[in-house]
């Protein structure tokens, strides 16, 4: 079997006049319609919601975080379960990501040795080492339908000599991570595609540099990663841009931990065909809820008899069926199923917009679509 | 139309060796077959649960807290949403307690004066006044098919003269309910009907005396209030018996805030037909998870791989999908999801506990199957 089998990205349409492209990733585990949002599993589970509600959200794919499921619950118990999708039920596709960045952010003391990274665990400060060869070998057991390699994510106010060193060892792991992935058979019978992920900062040539390194690898996908880390939004679009004007064709983008809706849109006309964050659920759980006319936080008084849905054009669960209202007395009272519902309501909005993308490309009609877009972000 | 129109309560069938009873209760809302279970919904949700989950379990009937909804969201702002059913979009019966035991175990300073009790919110120590009266109206603007006279709720260890004085004030404030109740219009074009709260604390005759006072009344149905509030077991029977013995066969009984499986089961062979309690939410935020053979906390260790559902016959979603490893991986993780899944099981078996009641009540087998349960638990 070959490591990637059952993956394959087919580049359906390219927007007439912009990079925005419309494409059908196959994976073992179902089909993915891209442009795509994928909502953040964390711990093997999108937060508040259950495998259902995401599906009936609109859900292809969801993400699972390599450094959380390796130290909870652990990658062991994850193969004795059969792997994640049968551990928490998720039948379709799900991609993990390799740990770099939340080594990197989230983990105590942190220093990288010859064979890859030493960090102290954000739970209980034990000590744990990330090397490229033993994360594709977590991602295996996980089980995953899209892994990626393990880099490291320099902070956005790097220097450019670090960032360059930096490159130089994503690109030395990117080779280990490859050649790791195509020693071994998947776990639990189908392929894993592995993703490289390019880096380089906010400085274009190492974006460059960077890209071209890993498209010596021939990988079934590429990420951007290093963005949506606290740069402005313009050198965020600039360096996406400058990758993907790089990025083969053929073969699917993912930027990394992007974003709010206008983020994803921009890098969608700029020709990505993959997005994650926590947004939704995050800022979902704090009452902010996204709409076509942009954000509202359902917390606020004036929504206290306000008994229309979050958005009376959406057709989720939570628009079809609660108030502003009554979702603001939740949210005042503390009571959990708030936190469910605006998490529903947002994961389906970015799915919506996604769809929205969709079509528009579709029809050679994106850049229209685009001008509406922040129209109707004004109307607030 | 009458105060308690479309209310009707029909005993279908005594057990032949017990007191057990098999009962309908219609309310304008739906049908609820007795001995039932009541979920609490104390500020207008069942925590975590949604309406389509709830009647996914079995649940008939939910409760509302009029002490918390009445603080927030308040019940000018019911009154605008048109009720509660329409607020929280449950379409089913709904019952309200009248507020008295919250008045007197949740909140601050109280002190019972002429027309009922002043007393000062838990959320941000304003004062307020309940009487009889006004609480009649706060129900009847909430809107549920059954409500609660507004009572005195003297803790377990009150002595005999303390109790005798306050069962002279239950009594006159049910009087002052009935008649509050009697003299406005439903709000929302369908009947409510008021049941008495039967006091007196541990004395036996101070029971009798609350029953004979509540039963001249003669209500729509009768709770007993003022147990499960610390004292022994035996003597939250004893009390239960005293007090289903005297009251009319013909209306129906509710125990407040009961309880655990084999309280129920023990106040159903009693002749109890209706229950309240908030333990399978909120022992199973905890991890606590009931089933046939007792309780298990799925915090503990040694579900870590047991993949093996919460109880192998349960037919709810969480068994049905998910693992005690899965469910256990969500606790030690602080998931969210983990205790919509612990809830909506408890929820479940509870429901299951009725049901195999009801059958086995109308089968006049009720002994036998309560031996069976007993028996099922030290199975563990």
């Amino acid at each position: 079997m070959s490591a990637a089998q059952g993956f394959e990205f087919t580049l359906l349409h390219t927007d007439a006049h912009s990079a925005a492209r419309r494409g059908r990733i196959q994976t073992a585990h179902g089909t993915i319609e891209t442009p795509v949002f994928m909502p953040v599993g964390t711990q093997g589970t999108v937060k508040s919601l259950s495998p259902d509600e995401l599906r009936d959200t609109g859900s292809q794919i969801i993400l699972g975080n390599t450094y959380h499921l390796y130290l909870r619950p652990g990658t062991a118990l994850l193969q004795q379960a059969g792997g994640l999708h049968r551990f928490a039920n998720w039948p379709g596709p799900i991609l993990t990501d390799s740990g770099g960045y939340q080594v990197f952010s989230l983990s105590g003391l942190r220093k990288i040795h010859e064979d890859g990274v030493r960090f102290q665990s954000h739970i209980d400060g034990s000590y744990h080492d990330f090397t490229p060869e033993n994360v594709m070998d977590m991602q295996r057991l996980i089980g995953a339908d899209i892994i990626m390699a393990f880099d490291e994510c320099p902070p956005h106010t790097a220097t450019e000599p670090y960032v360059a060193r930096s490159n130089e060892i994503t690109r030395k792991w990117a080779h280990r991570c490859r050649e790791a992935w195509l020693a071994k058979e998947p776990a639990y019978g189908y392929g894993q595609a592995l993703f490289g992920i390019v880096q380089g900062g906010v400085f274009p040539h190492l974006r460059r540099e960077s890209a071209h390194q890993l498209i010596e690898l021939d990988l079934p996908g590429y990420a951007i990663g290093g963005l949506s880390v606290g740069e402005p939004a313009p050198v965020m679009y600039e360096m996406t841009g400058v990758v993907t004007g790089i990025l083969p064709a053929d073969k699917p983008r993912y930027l990394m931990g992007v974003g709010k809706p206008e983020n994803m849109v921009e890098a969608v006309a700029l020709g990505v065909d993959m997005f994650d964050c926590v947004i939704p659920t995050r800022n979902g759980r704090r009452g902010q809820a996204f709409t076509w006319q942009g954000t509202i936080n359902l917390r606020n008084a004036r929504f206290r008899d306000d008994f229309s849905p979050i958005d009376a054009d959406c057709p989720c669960y939570a628009c079809a069926n609660f108030s502003r209202a009554y979702i603001r007395h939740l949210l005042q009272a503390g009571e959990l199923f708030a936190l469910r519902l605006v998490s529903l309501h947002n994961i389906a909005f970015f799915h919506q917009l996604m769809q929205a993308m969709r079509e528009a490309i579709e029809q050679d009609r994106f850049a229209q679509w685009k001008r509406d877009f922040y129209a109707g972000l004004e109307q607030k």
